[in-house]
């Protein structure tokens, strides 16, 4: 299950709406079939292990990261696949909660005589299927929040100079992450103020990452890195109902898709924006900031997952802060965070952090 | 040698003004004495191993920590008893750069007839002794900030709660931490409000380090902690040279001991600062704040050593900074920190970086 799981993870960023499953097919202690969901969602991880395994599925056991697909989509569905094939026992990590199979899947399996077990390294399994379960579920992506910054906090000088607080190896690692997320998203600050092109460089990866910039007047620039490369790479732009009319046209112009969200206290509502994102299909964003597309994601408590990189030098409290103001009042009503991971990169520390 | 450094190490807080020593005497592969610098900083760690070893110490090999001392001081010089004592074999970590001595002592052994061996475990030896040689080198005691601060690097909310953003496995380490260091510092505006005692608490360890507190102009609370327990621990206050003629008086009284200070731009000037706690004979200070206090020794590139402790919980740029501003303008004028260690603690994050 452990290699099911390393599989499937292969897929990931790069399979929505999908959830990113990875199979094995073991006969008599051997490897026959290995499989993972494909670029663009399909085929299903299990359809390609049982081509490679052939004839030799036959009494074989199917290990699978999520309950295999019952309903007739795109694909026939998998729970089918698995029967026809021959197999004989299957393990499961974790139930799909999708409203299409949610045991369905399993029920299938078993009325055919298939032995099914449930549960096999079902947290990690969670983990990774996370976007998938809470769009399902929330009608929202999985969210991640990055901040790089100084040990004490700011992400960039007074000036706006923030090129380099942290090393090469962190920045790298970041492209990595990029290319693990269905989007990478920043707020129009950002996109304004670095024109980034918010694209994943130096990994020898083919697939990008749509580019999300959330921007309630779409006062962006059309000479930019996004503007240009708006037909090369999908980029989503985010905008109030009150952007203007021309502008919304030049961007649709570019390339670019528009996605109108709603306003709650002036601002883009962060709930109602990650609907619009899961609406349009996105399981897992990346969200580099800035400060107040951060802090209202925050507030409205919608990030999963906190990624920190911390560099070995102090800006101090004139520098700028990686989130901005998030009306906490009380340090009890904070949204805590569980620590995942914490290490060296490079000359920086990466810790990370999941909701609890 | 390494053993000699874990013994020196017993020392550290409770030795000032002297270095905290370790040494080891073998013969013929079995060690036959151990030694460290005595609290107070007396006997010295070679007295404490040559007592243990005692006519076994004929033909022998000492290793120690820091050139032994040629001078004489409080007691008779080390090299000396090394001689005496008959040890053929003197194996040292790294020079004393105490004019008195610094190569001296080699000098002394070597004249004796003795093998002398430098440089083993030479960089540990320097860092454990910082204190001791940044005192005699540049007048200043070694000087370690510590932060505890939310993921987005905030000490407390808008309103001044702070406890506690890090959990108990990090406040214990703190403690851990204060008493190894000589004093434990603060500036005014944390006196006043977080009243705190600065002690050591929680570890079952008899000796307290020293209390600090930076207050320009003296205002600090009378019916305080460190008030009430200034005659059981010593508590040193540096003030400005405009502070309260009464206030001084009503502070000694108390027991407080008064250490004036330069200004400099209307604030304590650090380097004074620094300057006025070596000659007190200080050699280890750990810092815990404020803001200004620390922005102040940042700027004037005086922290050796940062500590950080991150907690996964998101305050908002609202929330009161860990470091004040510092006026720094391009982060290529920012000092920058080597990691030094960094690992989970409780629920938290340790990160422990050294000046580069």
């Amino acid at each position: 299950m452990a290699l099911a799981l390393s599989l499937g993870r292969r897929g990931q960023g790069n399979v929505w709406p999908n959830p990113a499953v990875g199979c094995v097919i073991v006969n008599a202690g051997r490897i026959i079939g290995r499989g993972w969901t494909q670029p663009g969602g399909r085929p299903h991880a299990e359809t390609m292990a049982l081509a490679q395994a052939g004839d030799a599925a036959v009494d074989a056991t199917a290990y699978v990261t999520l309950e295999p697909c019952a309903h007739h989509g795109k694909t026939p569905p998998c729970a089918e696949a698995l029967v026809r094939a021959g197999i004989t026992r299957v393990v499961v990590a974790t139930g799909d909660n999708d409203a299409r199979v949610d045991g369905r899947g399993l029920s299938l399996l078993q009325a055919a005589g298939i032995t099914v077990e449930t549960g096999l390294l079902a947290e990690e399994a969670r983990a990774d299927h996370a976007g998938f379960f809470t769009r399902n579920a929330e009608d929202r992506p999985s969210l991640t929040l990055k901040l790089a910054s100084s040990f004490d906090g700011r992400i960039a000088t007074r000036s706006g100079e923030s090129q380099w607080i942290t090393d090469a190896p962190a920045r790298r690692l970041t492209h990595a992450m990029r290319a693990r997320h269905d989007a990478v998203m920043v707020g129009g600050g950002t996109a304004r103020k670095d024109d980034p092109s918010l694209n994943v460089r130096g990994l020898g990866i083919a697939h990008q990452p749509t580019r999300v910039v959330v921007s309630r007047r779409l006062d962006l620039p059309l000479m930019s890195k996004l503007a240009r490369s708006a037909r090369d790479i999908p980029l989503i732009l985010c905008h109030g109902p009150d952007a203007d009319g021309p502008l919304k046209r030049t961007w649709a112009d570019l390339g670019a898709i528009l996605l109108p969200c709603a306003l709650r206290e002036n601002q883009i509502d962060p709930q109602d924006l990650m609907r619009q994102l899961a609406g349009h299909g996105l399981t897992r964003i990346f969200c580099e900031g800035g400060g107040a597309l951060a802090a209202s994601l925050i507030s409205a408590d919608l990030v999963d997952r906190l990624v920190g990189f911390t560099a070995g030098l102090v800006i101090g409290a004139e520098g700028r802060p990686g989130i901005a103001a998030t009306g906490l009042q009380h340090l009890s009503a904070a949204p805590r965070y569980e620590l995942d991971e914490t290490r060296r990169v490079g000359p920086d520390v990466l810790h990370v952090w999941q909701r609890r």
